[in-house]
């Protein structure tokens, strides 16, 4: 096992009915920003939910954080705060909202350009506001992570960062609010954190038998109950478990110890950044592409994911690790993901447009060895196509 | 799943080398007062090490803390820490010492009897001062849980207490200061954390499949490895997985939404209190005696134990119990720890003086259903006799 850190001081609050504790987890005398996205907040009746727990608080608004938040759009945000003296950060809604106001709680206190934040990845950022978060959608773990991205299209750049300053004070998950997801989202939900747990997973082994034994029992959860879910909106049990899932994907507990990839995403990236195609179904284009070309020095993972989440002990190295690539095609398939280039319009010269892109943004070394480079990743969407 | 509550803010410091980054992890002006056990943490290097570390620090030591870390010495800690304006403390040691610098750094800032702290099981605590600690004896997760157990001599009471605010700052885990443990020392490490993970684990489904995986993993880890851990004492790999294991058995992630158990707990601290036998030791005379005992409320829990945990598939249901209940004494008794109370020399007044202390300290609704009343406790003690 590698040396590591391990610190996540956010305050997870799962189950129905949480959000009538938000009162107790914001001071009374904050002046509270909520920040959400779409109209959905509204309409499902989450942002009513969040006013009435809030009920005695000095409250403002702001939506509109698109999903792939923009830069701009959170600058506008950034303004608010400046004007109306805001003390307190609250997201409602999925990580678009939740990374958009990690961004919003770095920039508002960051001196300088904001876009530094971003092409330092995170390093110059050295405070932030507090924020809490009220998720309605599972799938990005950013309600428990310091993670963020953030989408720059005047620059064509989707751009990550992280800061022990942006984990959040506290995260309320209540699974009954993804009760009214489109089937689209809720299926977005279950293929990003299998990606999410993928990366921290499908590397080379380093002796790490728990932190391995907890990806491929979150792997066998999503396979077991992503369709259920599309199936069954209703059911808490599938919502819940599925939820605290997505957040245990990505809290940084599997990754600790052990190395990573994160090529997928990378790459994934800069196709959303292209043409915004769902952060996920980047994911579902190119990871079996990627464990294809990568299968040499991801053999000895790849076998141990066949065997551990796919039940596939029997046939050659290769048969195995082709076996257990059909069945992760399939799995995102039958979420009604599409897992082919072209199922998103990118052709020949959109892969020229990608994979320039990842040359301009220093992503030039990827994967677990850092031996990805854009050829690599050319040969990967080309067999992606 | 039921709802709960997830907050565990302690920053992890794990591997090889990492007591160095203790200067980093406490204040240039604090006045430590660094806590510790018996001759060990001298003998081996590691309060050396510490010293080292903490170059330039005001630093003062308490030395002295006991297994099962008894009230009087804490408070007289508690008294260096008012005569010499101390404003950090440092627990240098296993799970005694992390316990005795919970109480201490909660009794510290506690107006009133610090014994209100014990018999209202930390509910009176409001605040505590920071402390961190170096790990030297992985087995209880006192380096990543805010959970105590103080033992008072006088009045026989062992009594467990919790408080947010005992969370350690900050715990270095190098897995290397247990290359020199004794092997009695390492089977307790194997077992306490083995039997943290049952109290959470066997007890009734409730539908969370990513904790129950997570318990099987786990269980599965210390099965495979603890006997290596003995036979390869310098075996990084090993000492560090089981190191890990043991401290995500009791950090709150695994019982978070699942029902829990802790009347072997309960009863073994009684065990202890009567006659100071080793935590562990106790834990692994009372478990399989309560299985048997608890096998109709416990019967869904024990199949699935018996199958995830010791591949047991086939027979009758009671056929299937009876293997797993076997299977964990003799992964006990293989560990060199005995599992029966004559073992430990408790005879039938020793068994009398338990169940009496067990109503004296109000333990008389025992176990995930509240149901094991000190009668049960008698008779589950008496089939381990």
């Amino acid at each position: 096992m590698n040396n590591f850190d391990f610190h996540n001081p956010t305050h997870i609050l799962f189950g129905k009915g949480r959000i009538t504790d938000l009162k107790d987890q914001i001071p009374d005398d904050a002046k509270v920003l909520i920040i959400y996205g779409g109209g959905s907040a509204e309409r499902t009746g989450v942002l009513g939910q969040v006013r009435d727990a809030l009920e005695g608080h000095s409250l403002v608004e702001f939506g509109g954080i698109e999903p792939n938040p923009r830069y701009a759009t959170a600058l506008k945000a950034v303004n608010i705060i400046h004007n109306e003296d805001i003390t307190f950060l609250l997201a409602v809604g999925g990580g678009s909202v939740i990374d958009a106001t990690k961004f919003i709680a770095a920039a508002a206190l960051h001196d300088g350009d904001p876009w530094d934040i971003l092409t330092s990845f995170g390093s110059v950022i050295t405070q932030a506001m507090p924020f809490g978060s009220v998720l309605t959608l599972p799938a990005t773990a950013s309600e428990m992570n310091a993670n963020s991205v953030i989408t720059n299209p005047e620059k064509g750049a989707k751009l990550p960062f992280r800061s022990a300053h942006c984990f959040p004070v506290f995260s309320i998950l209540d699974p009954e609010v993804t009760y009214t997801l489109p089937d689209r989202q809720i299926a977005n939900g279950v293929a990003d954190p299998f990606v999410h747990i993928i990366e921290q997973y499908l590397t080379y082994p380093v002796n790490a038998p728990v932190q391995d034994g907890f990806a491929e029992t979150m792997m066998r959860t999503l396979i077991d109950l992503g369709p259920k879910a599309l199936a069954n909106p209703k059911d808490y049990e599938i919502r819940a478990n599925l939820m605290w899932t997505a957040t245990l994907a990505l809290n940084g507990l599997i990754g600790a110890g052990v190395p990573q990839d994160w090529a997928s995403h990378m790459i994934g990236h800069e196709i959303t950044a292209y043409n915004d195609t769902d952060h996920a179904r980047t994911l579902a284009v190119v990871l079996p592409s990627l464990m294809n070309d990568q299968r040499g020095p991801k053999c000895e993972k790849l076998l141990q994911y066949a065997a551990n989440v796919w039940d596939i002990r029997d046939g050659s190295d290769n048969e195995r690790i082709d076996a257990a690539i059909d069945a992760t095609r399939a799995f995102f398939e039958d979420l009604g993901i599409k897992t082919r280039l072209s199922d998103y319009d990118v052709d020949a010269s959109g892969i020229d447009h990608i994979v320039a892109a990842l040359k301009d943004h220093g992503m030039t070394e990827l994967g677990e060895h850092g031996e990805i480079t854009p050829k690599d990743a050319r040969r990967i969407l080309e067999a992606a196509a």
